[in-house]
């Protein structure tokens, strides 16, 4: 970075008020949320208030602010607007995915041993519901060695149905192939779908989804591309639209006749979309991608990010009691590493954050995450590392 | 009101913005916001970013605003905080409560012929994805002669595990014997489940859930509760927690071991909240109810509530070309008219708009709502009947 970048860089983080008074690296927990987003949720408040809030002219502005959004989103994932279904969390769009299939007893579910816990849990309601199959296949070993796809297809079965995986593990950082795993396992079963987990790639990859070829890819606004929490999305790619069932169903997902009964679904990823929202955030997501393009491109971002967990991975690597869970510099955001002898990393986390230093605690496998953003500076790297130093000095 | 309350009432008033610049009658589409509610979410998206967005100390603070939330809408239900799940909204409640049940074939629900379109379409799914059978009962004719008891008893089945009825009618406002009607259901078939859609009864009727002895309760705070739109609750009977299965899973319901994996469901409601949601709405809530309680009693608010529908009502009853749908005084705000030779009452509801005066067209029955509040003037009726009566001129 030239000293001009380094000096734009810090005009820029000065809209986001959360980077002011602390060393932030939990950007895959939640992103700080920029000033022109808090503005605009603000604004919408004010707005819906003068118009509404319900009201003809409400709800047209409403309408507008939300398909606003969806198009933002789409334009970063560089897909069409109408695959967009937006959701209130990661959760949400898995679930969405999970429950639309019309389950037989017998049929098989594949899931990655480093999925989230919410995402294991409602597997195994679907087990207990409707006498699905369950499995794990290890990709957690494959962080720094092995095939993650031949691992992956090597689990497959000919009844799965859905195969599970993340495109970033958020416990390890791992960033998986996902091209080459979709195609590999719609080779080897050519009926399965396949459900990505995004919540740590989108706001970090440049990204063009509908190349990746997976038939659902989840996702939220409030973590790397720094909006409120509350607001995500799922994309349904269009040839596995009429596969998947709304399940949660609202007023939002269907259409209905001039008596007010429902007559079928929207002809888009509207269809599973519920009931009214937290209306308001939609602006503040939108002005908080605004925001970041005005930055840099996605690929300017992410470029930056793997310079600086790169720096961080370094760094970190010359402490004598820490091990960096890669053996390699990162290819995202996410740097885990694990201090010798400690069984818990709680009270080591706990000191950093006394500190004002923000990072995370991994129950599996056992470690410290730390993230880096675009926006992170190179001196916070250094003031992270110099405090992980004397507290294990 | 003598003129000291009405005073009172005046400088009230001044605290929702959205009532400044229009008569508003819509408060069962969506309640106005008040100033403190507004405060609250700002002050809390401030302080998230001050101790967060992701650290110890935001996840501490946040929760406590939760809790105090779910405190806030117990007090109102006069029911115990474990028994509130909070949702995003009455569709969700709904949802969460319609596919909790292992649904066999042949199994049968049963809901009434008022009830809204995203229930109607969700028990459509459910009839399609496990074949069970799905008949209404002919609630709308019993608005002003019948026996909603009786006609509800009629048309159980021994095999209805699942009854759905509103507890305010959202379309024609009346108010339905829940407590009686529960007993008799109960009593006609020990093990159905009742559902209500709580959507126009929360925030109105002084309540003890508890005694109505249903199974359900599902609610939004953005309506008569004036609390900001993305945030409601589902009430679950203690002893009907077990029945009902989380469908929507993810962190915010389960327990986690060590190495954070699933190990069963939260003890209480909490068991059906799934993820991240927009956890700076929620102290905005809790200072709406807390507002209207310093305003008066659920009590006091129902009885002007009904107060200004016998006003309204009688005033619309006096305008020849106008029929109110109840042929007595509402019991509930909402009050429904039809005008004579009007097919489409869309014209005279966008005209009413375009005076600032803010009600809403009903499908089916086809007819024109306008609700009142207990922040509603008389001043307010008089002038939207003048308005009307202009307009039939």
């Amino acid at each position: 970075m030239t000293s001009e970048q380094q000096h734009s860089l810090e005009v820029h983080r000065q809209q986001f008020p959360a980077l002011g008074n602390k060393l932030y690296f939990n950007y895959g927990g939640q992103g700080p949320l920029p000033q022109p987003a808090f503005t605009a949720i603000q604004s919408a408040y004010i707005q819906m208030q003068e118009l509404g809030p319900f009201t003809g002219g409400a709800l047209a502005w409403m309408t507008e602010k939300v398909e606003g959004t969806r198009r933002a989103i789409a334009s970063q994932l560089n897909v069409s607007p109408s695959t967009i279904t937006l959701t209130e969390s990661v959760s949400s769009g898995c679930n969405i995915a999970m429950w639309g299939f019309n389950w037989q007893p017998g049929d098989h579910i594949l899931l990655s041993d480093c999925e989230h816990p919410g995402i294991i849990a409602t597997a195994q309601q679907l087990s207990h519901r409707y006498g699905v199959e369950v499995s794990n296949f290890p990709l957690m070993a494959t962080l720094n060695e092995g095939d993650p796809i031949a691992v992956m297809v090597e689990h497959l079965r000919p009844n799965t149905r859905l195969a599970i995986v993340s495109h970033i593990l958020w416990n390890t950082g791992q960033v998986l192939p996902l091209k080459a795993m979709a195609a590999a396992c719609r080779q080897a079963v050519p009926t399965v779908a396949i459900l990505v987990d995004a919540a740590q790639s989108v706001g970090v990859l440049p990204l063009k989804v509908d190349e990746l070829d997976v038939d659902f890819y989840a996702f939220t606004g409030h973590k790397w591309f720094c909006g409120p929490d509350g607001l995500g999305g799922l994309y349904v790619r269009a040839a596995s639209l009429d596969r998947l069932k709304p399940t949660f169903i609202g007023w939002r997902g269907i259409d209905m006749d001039v008596q007010g009964k429902p007559t079928g679904w929207k002809p888009d990823g509207r269809r599973y979309e519920v009931a009214t929202s937290a209306f308001p955030l939609f602006p503040g997501l939108t002005a908080a991608i605004e925001l970041q393009e005005q930055w840099g491109t996605p690929t300017d971002r992410y470029q930056r990010i793997v310079h600086l967990s790169r720096i961080l991975w370094e760094l970190l690597s010359t402490i004598p009691k820490i091990t960096c869970l890669r053996t390699t510099a990162p290819e995202s955001g996410l740097v885990a590493f694990q201090i010798e002898d400690f069984s818990n990393h709680r009270p080591f986390v706990q000191q950093l954050e006394s500190q004002k230093m923000m990072v995370r605690l991994i129950a599996d496998p056992n470690c410290v995450r730390a993230c880096v953003h675009y926006l992170t500076l190179e001196s916070e790297l250094d003031q992270l590392v110099q405090a992980i130093e004397q507290a294990l000095a």
